[in-house]
């Protein structure tokens, strides 16, 4: 049984936001699995001097110009919300807390806080969205606000970040197949041709 | 007749190298032309507050492999040049001496410059090194490194870098059509498609 592949990615995201709309079916085609490991790309980006796409000149404009067009490619659903960038860490512990449990329903919760960022441009940095997003998938909104707050869950999300740094992640999305990197919702068609052909 | 597509980069782009080996013949299959433009990146990298991909922690040691990588997945020749980045101003003022009287022929130039520099891993810094890549063509050395400390034409070079930031272009290689802007060797499907339905 091969490695699952690994899915890094910033909730704050939009291009983490289409790769997650394609991963899993992607690796599937291939009889792969993916993990899927939320982390802070703030961090990230203090490690590699970048600032927020949309806060620069040039960049900003037109990324947000692409955010949108690559959705409509892919015939996504696509609002930006605001503020943008959001801050992740209620999205992330959430799913940290989630995921040893039951990593198909942190999964599911990945998606829903994607799709009420990104499909509806809704304000998710409050852990009460996150919260609000949770509960049809059946996630006690007490017991997922209680999380948030919990000192090694917070901890759970230091690590998984500083972990994702280790491995030389520093964008969102980055996948890794078998040790080998892919930068960016871009490369999901090298993906596909890595996994079918195990690398060129 | 429709006009040309605008294609900016820098000579010392890996991945305006790979899209300079596809652009013309993806354009054609759609009964289109390509205008080639030169300019200077570290200029716009001043304006955006980038600095050169491979001096950046994390995102250097990647790049280096995905240039690599890429090539390798185009069949195209690739080795990098030391040093790298380099300035492309030789490169650059030769191309746009040549491009009004004869653009098959600046083009044909720039592919050479692009091949020894990325293609051969050779040091294309100076004007020597252009009008040695050159000679084959049969472009004269003398008038060619004459042409490089002509003011016209490196006020040229600084009037179309300048024109490049004012359309938007932060990047190598940035792909214009009809108005709508591709930035990266990674947005050539995407331009194909585009130039297949005329946008979606």
């Amino acid at each position: 049984m091969p490695e699952p592949i690994e899915f890094y990615f910033d909730f704050s995201s939009p291009y983490g936001y289409l790769a997650s709309t394609r991963i899993d079916a992607l690796a599937e085609k291939h009889g792969r699995s993916v993990t899927w490991r939320p982390f802070l790309l703030g961090v990230a980006f203090k490690a590699t001097g970048q600032q927020p796409l949309v806060e620069q000149p040039l960049r900003g404009p037109y990324h947000r110009r692409d955010f949108a067009r690559s959705a409509r490619l892919l015939g996504v659903r696509f609002q930006l919300p605001e503020p943008f960038p959001f801050p992740s860490l209620a999205a992330c512990r959430a799913f940290y807390w989630l995921t040893d449990r039951d990593p198909a329903l942190a999964k599911a919760l990945a998606r829903a806080v994607y799709h009420a960022a990104f499909g509806l441009g809704r304000d998710m940095r409050a852990a009460e969205a996150v919260a609000e997003a949770a509960q049809p998938l059946g996630i006690d909104p007490a017991a997922l606000l209680a999380a948030i707050n919990d000192p090694p869950v917070k901890e759970r999300l230091r690590v998984e970040t500083e972990a994702a740094l280790a491995r030389g992640v520093f964008g969102s999305p980055f996948i890794i197949i078998d040790g080998e990197p892919f930068w960016g919702h871009d490369r999901l068609e090298q993906v596909d041709r890595w996994l079918a052909t195990g690398g060129w």
